[in-house]
């Protein structure tokens, strides 16, 4: 394996299921204590993780959201490796790709100035010109294959001609075979982002790809499929083909976004043992419960149905002082 | 026309020129005076665009160099809007793509937090995922259609079936066929980037969007093919169907990146009046001068070869006293 899997790998028995916790401060889904500014913005990191360090076998930064905040967000962002228990991976979500000596730049401002395990980087340019990020033998990056937006068929699933050993297929699953053939993938660093939302993808994806990790966004807010994701993203190859971290399944918004009015009516007594998720696409409300591992959930997450309204759900936020709350 | 566009027509003509100027602080081309830290990067920007601002019809900022420095870098990225000359339109290359939320959130960092007048953008999650950029009316967007790198063609120049009106093609054609398409580019806020080291593919391109703005880089550095990007990169479209801005020329290491060892040697008199340029990829050297405007040369740039050593070549700096180039 490799620096980045045998953590993640170790990170996922010691929490007991391969939940990624995604830290999306969309100021539209936080309080307004936390919204305005930097300040605030780190109190919300600071509650986010230390809500779900007990549970999160990995973080997902989505950068997009401090860039936001402007030169301030970015100091919170630098100090989120600081925050995160150090044997628990990060991974930023920049989606990044540029020409070679571009990459070098954003090598150095992800791995080394915010001190990412693993980042998430775009093929369009080529997976070559991504050298610099695949370079580094203690980093890993998950590249875009079949993303978990419904704009994704357009150029994703587009068919591309047979050349040499590929048959006519659909662009991401030409994504998905060049990238396993490369010798980054082979020496464990290179790993696919699939969305829950495609599962019927995700499935295919597994035939061309039946060793690579995963990393699989939208379940929660975008209405992706849990039971699909279990039943398609495990690694198929042979037991001793596989590499670690095989399936790691984020919920961003799932759990941090279920409130949008400004309070936490029904802050949870136990951090993160229960989250409400908003699922927008199917309009329904489901809770999640984090349990032990296990073989039939190796999430670690169990999904049901209940009748509640998702606001009054309760949130990632633990019981604090409401002053806490509400200080700015 | 779109504000971004009649913005670039005026300043083309203003200038003379369609040289657009790469702002990418690059610490491996910097000198030692400028490459450590914060200060010494604010003021070779100062630098930079004070002897440029004559003749630069645009500025485009690689942030990925801004990034690597950490936050302090970003506060300098949010100072250079100020810097340049309030009717010349700033250009952020970041080409950012996401799903819509994150797209949100990259539109507030880069349009309201950095000032952008236009961004790069990537294609690879579907041109919709990118409406928060570009709902903007009065911003623009340059779609990544055919890059200058050399590994651009592993995905890019794949053939994709044919499909409705659209033929057989490569997908570099069908992201420009599906842009020009849209609602946005009609309304003159969506163009493409087409990199000049891919002459044949510029004139291809021209085929499928006669009419797009292209944002055409790779020349200097990268090795492009200015005289090739003359001929192939001008709209083709009927007079009355042509929207401004139709052709810009960006080179960035080209102009600020021809000095490696610290210390310049032969400061030009004349700011950007001739600045030297290592075509690395063809092992040639070659000297740029400005000059005005014409129909010959819509750059206002002129190739002409020369035998002198490139780092001696001059740099953009224009003459100041040697304590200040020393200066932290």
């Amino acid at each position: 394996m490799s620096r980045y899997l045998d953590l993640l790998e170790a990170s996922i028995t010691r929490r007991g299921g391969r939940l990624c916790v995604g830290i999306d401060p969309d100021p539209a889904h936080l309080p307004a204590a936390f919204s305005q500014g930097e300040e605030g913005l780190r109190r919300w990191c600071e509650l986010l993780i230390s809500a779900t360090a007990d549970h999160a076998a990995a973080y997902k930064v989505n950068l997009a959201f401090f860039e936001a905040y402007g030169s301030g967000g970015m100091r919170v962002a630098e100090s989120i490796r600081t925050l995160l228990p150090s044997d628990t991976p990060l991974i930023i979500d920049v989606k990044r790709g540029d020409i070679g000596s571009t990459v070098a730049a954003q090598a150095r401002a992800l791995y080394d100035v915010l001190g990412a395990d693993a980042v998430t980087a775009n093929p369009y340019l080529g997976i070559g010109a991504l050298e610099p990020l695949l370079v580094r033998e203690d980093r890993f990056v998950y590249l875009l294959c079949r993303t978990s937006n419904p704009e994704a068929p357009e150029f994703q699933e587009l068919r591309v001609a047979a050349d040499g050993s590929a048959p006519e297929e659909a662009l991401y699953l030409r994504v998905a075979r060049l990238a396993a053939a490369r010798p980054e993938a082979r020496a464990g660093r290179i790993g696919l982002v699939a969305g829950a939302t495609a599962a019927t993808a995700m499935a295919r994806l597994r035939e061309v790809a039946p060793n690579a990790p995963l990393l699989v966004p939208g379940i929660g807010a975008q209405g992706g499929d849990l039971a699909a994701v279990l039943a398609h993203g495990e690694t198929t190859g042979t037991p001793s083909a596989r590499v670690g971290g095989s399936l790691l399944v984020n919920v961003g918004r799932g759990i941090s976004g279920s409130e949008t009015d400004g309070r936490y009516t029904h802050p949870i007594g136990r951090p993160f043992g229960r989250v409400s998720v908003r699922s927008t696409e199917r309009a329904e409300h489901r809770t999640w419960r984090t349990h032990p591992h296990s073989r039939r959930d190796p999430c670690g997450l169990r999904p049901r149905q209940t009748s509640g309204d998702w606001r009054r759900g309760g949130s990632i936020i633990p019981r604090v002082p409401q002053g806490d709350l509400r200080g700015g």
